[in-house]
């Protein structure tokens, strides 16, 4: 049946999103901040910023109206940076007309809280307003989901049935949902990736090869694995598609930003001037402290993370770091049996 | 303390073995059946065929002779084709002198039976000839090996004290050992995964990008931990590193032969020039009929491994087999929880 939709947050994954809805035949309302890129949309149906080479529909309607773009929808779908989801959620609670389902798209935890981005959002759009909150993540560059090339994600909601509902939206010849209930999985998974990511790209900076690559990606998995049961989560979410699956995606593509962060630090670059060279945000950066604070609080043991943490915050030396890390006692591999 | 081990098989895995084992100390025999190779290695000390630039330990010797090869031993490490392993068993049972630790490191199923390299070993060695079977798999390429890069790898035995004396044995600063008490997650992931490594090339040679990569290679992942799973593997099993660490090092590096023969099918060849282009075994060829006939047996849906069957050995045109396979019902992510 044909929904009624507003996505916040016109960036390239907002964007590539939003085009696979109107492609099912849902009425799409893109919100975003920036005049320019809004009147772009609407009236040359590009958004040459995030994705230069596509056309959108021309049905994909944008606004800088937040009280515009969520009128009458039946789902708002989250896209905005980890950072702005609870200024958002507060502007948008006195807009809601009739209770839609609130589904997000963002990766990451939220700064000195540490919370989960659907934690956010339930504190801050009362249950009576809304119907579940559903998280979509897995892996995907937005680029390859705009030429229509073959996607997998998950769709995970407490409630199997919304979960279930954010599938058949979604769910295309292109773009294929699976469902999952476990929330706290899904979102830790999608956030802690990132600090791997980062570790893997060192691991390539400092002229390793494919043997230790494959290393960090599986150690630093259980370990986020480790952190993400801690916090609630099934294990056996990370052998899925928002856990391995994304992983791969980001710690084998060139175009990961965390991966290239990585391996400049690897390089022998300092922090300060990789972070400069990229002129972007480096979320694992800031996901790394996150991740210690919460290890030390649940008493998770995570080497890999540790390690980084020291490479980035405490001026250790990368070369010396990776070689503790392999001087380690030998491990059972595996404690969740 | 100082070990006696026979190597059976010196092909570049078994090579890589040796070396570590000797650089650690322990007294190591190889064993092989080509006169000239057994000569190079005791006279030039080195195996150009499988390892070229590598210049072994002094004190590793080779042998034509079993016998010599296991007289006195505390351990044998097989390293041979998994289709020479029951007849290699059956000749050395006459010629153990005092039980040692079998240890095995071959990847496959074997042809017919379906049975483990382990269930062959058990029923070809009586219990009163050895200790325990331990094997020994993960990601490694044997080149990096080698040449000292950091690699890290599973010892599994249903006793865990067995698989810590391989751990013992093996571990030191570039070469990393994780122990395991599960046999058969760590062989049924060692064998499945060059299905998906298939899979894999084959998205790879028709043109898909990282997405549809990252989508294969998980939900190719969740058919092998079911099947494993009914052949009485602990699904947790296919997150370490036999699991995904192998995936990973075979899915995403150009060298593995199963991603070149899947890349080549996806590139429209046919199978038989396919094979006769690689002039080498593609085991994940077998291992799908395998996994196809003991999926049937057991009632486990493989919809990858049944797709990629089609197209080996039923001549289905590959990008049909693509389609079809995208067009699939929605699914729920994680049938073990």
């Amino acid at each position: 049946m044909k929904q009624k939709i507003a996505v916040l947050g016109p960036g390239s994954w907002g964007t590539a999103l939003a085009q696979v809805l109107s492609e099912n035949g849902h009425e799409v309302t893109l919100w975003g901040k920036d005049a320019d890129q809004i009147n772009e949309i609407n009236t040359q149906h590009t958004n040459h910023r995030y994705l230069p080479d596509l056309v959108l529909p021309k049905e994909i309607q944008a606004t800088l109206s937040l009280a515009e773009a969520v009128q009458g929808v039946d789902a708002i779908l989250f896209v905005v940076p980890t950072k702005a989801i609870r200024s958002v959620a507060k502007e948008l609670v006195p807009l809601i007309e009739k209770a839609p389902y609130i589904i997000h798209a963002s990766k990451g935890l939220e700064q000195g809280s540490h919370k989960r981005i659907s934690e956010v959002l339930a504190e801050e759009i009362p249950a009576d307003k809304r119907r579940e909150i559903i998280v979509l993540s897995g892996p995907s560059h937005a680029e390859e989901v705009a030429v229509h090339d073959i996607t997998t994600i998950t769709a995970a909601s407490q409630v199997l049935e919304s979960a279930k509902y954010v599938q058949d939206l979604f769910m295309n010849d292109y773009f294929r949902i699976y469902t999952n209930d476990d929330v706290v999985g899904v979102e830790t998974g999608a956030a802690l990736k990132n600090i791997i990511a980062l570790g893997a790209g060192a691991i390539a900076g400092l002229g390793f090869g494919d043997n230790a690559k494959a290393a960090i990606m599986t150690r630093g998995l259980a370990e986020i694995s480790r952190l993400g049961v801690a916090m609630g989560a099934n294990p056996l979410t990370f052998i899925g598609l928002s856990g391995v699956g994304d992983l791969i995606v980001t710690c084998t593509s060139v175009h990961s930003r965390n991966w290239r962060a990585g391996n400049l630090l690897g390089q022998g670059k300092k922090l300060d001037e990789v972070l400069a060279n990229m002129g972007m945000i480096v979320e694992g950066v800031s996901t790394t402290k996150a991740a210690v604070e919460l290890a030390h609080q649940l008493q998770v043991e995570m080497p890999i993370t540790e390690t980084i943490y020291r490479v980035l915050y405490e001026n250790q030396d990368i070369k010396e770091a990776a070689k503790e890390i392999m001087l380690r006692d030998g491990k059972v591999e595996n404690e969740f049996k």
